[in-house]
């Protein structure tokens, strides 16, 4: 049986102000830095020994995977970041408060951008100070493949490349694989994991904080699902 | 010119205990942290942005560069862990207090121990729990490959592959590199670096917490090398 663990990070400081937050770089806060330690407890209870954790280039994923590794004593194991496991681009809405941009556009709107499939936000202007395409860490990155806005969708279109290059050979040579990664990119997987319809998936809702595990058949499909 | 930067990892519970250390996979203390975390401040003051981290499987280290790397805003850059990169290995040394070592054996026999090239301290039984045969992070290393007791000349023989097969096709590709390791494995580097004598090397101190610039000439000999 093979073994692949989700984590999505918990609590980041744009969280707790109800802010759209998308690719732009928030730290966790205490509450996320505790609920990441527990599910590194967790792990631990659990004797899960990773072979290698795949995360994405934002600090709030790629902390909670240190804390997991941490607190389950295996700082050691190989880490991969991915700018493609980054959360949904939410374009032009990132930084805005969600209550008021409901306000503005109407709840119906708002709830379309967030929970429709394949509604694409407001895009960025590239050459607006937001766009990421300014951001260093995306300096080796074609400036063509950086969004400027995601639905679920297209968040699934970018991340599938890493699945199919990097997670599912580990998982293929019987790796036990960790992924520290966002609502939205984790949903996407689990979308492609579980070959969930384009209807019903924004209706799943991975919590943030605790360990989501696959055990997994050798064709990669789902023997069994739960939270540790 | 090519940028190679050693960070020595601060102090660790054991250093504040005056204990032999060596693999022993120790914290660091709130002290190390600072330290970790200042380093940090002056990477980012510099305006140092790197292509890559090469770490050691060991906690003090890869915590001191996951701080660096935080505290310079360059969370998401690349990182390798290796345990090429570890502290050497104090034998059956490791956990034992410097004074009373000293007390026990003589001042002159720890001196030795410490400060020459290649004497070996006195060696681990493979047997022994003590021994990191049985650390699981070590389960993927050929049993024959785990040290139990080096000298400098052994670290460096250990760590000179991870030299020529990482950190030096990094710096052949322009690549800025962070090497967060420990006193004697950068020790061992710096003397393959630096072209120094076994006579002269052990009085080479590199201070914790104080990133070490090498700027390098395309045929990776030292132009430059300064503290930030």
């Amino acid at each position: 049986m093979k073994t692949l663990v989700f984590i999505r990070h918990g609590q980041s400081l744009w969280n707790s102000l109800n802010l759209f937050t998308g690719w732009v770089d928030v730290d966790l806060s205490e509450q996320g830095i505790e609920e990441a330690k527990n599910a590194g407890k967790k792990i631990k209870d659990a004797g899960i020994l990773f072979d290698v954790a795949y995360t994405s280039y934002l600090k709030r994923a790629i902390k909670t995977c240190h804390y997991v590794l941490e607190e389950s004593d295996q700082l050691s194991t190989p880490e991969l970041k991915s700018w493609r496991l980054n959360e949904r681009h939410y374009g032009a809405l990132q930084g805005l408060n969600k209550a008021e941009t409901a306000k503005k556009y109407g709840a119906d709107q708002v709830q379309l951008w967030r929970r429709s499939y394949d509604t694409l936000p407001p895009l960025l202007d590239p050459n607006s100070p937001e766009s990421s395409t300014h951001d260093p860490k995306y300096r080796y990155l074609d400036k063509r493949a950086i969004p400027e806005g995601e639905n679920l969708k297209v968040t699934l279109e970018r991340a599938l490349p890493f699945w199919n290059d990097h997670i599912a050979p580990s998982l293929l040579k019987d790796e036990v694989v960790l992924v520290a990664a966002h609502g939205n990119s984790l949903r996407a997987l689990a979308k492609h994991i579980e070959n969930i319809s384009d209807d019903d998936i924004m209706s799943l809702e991975i919590p943030t904080g605790q360990p989501l595990v696959y055990e997994l058949n050798d064709d990669l499909s789902v023997s069994k699902k739960y939270y540790l």
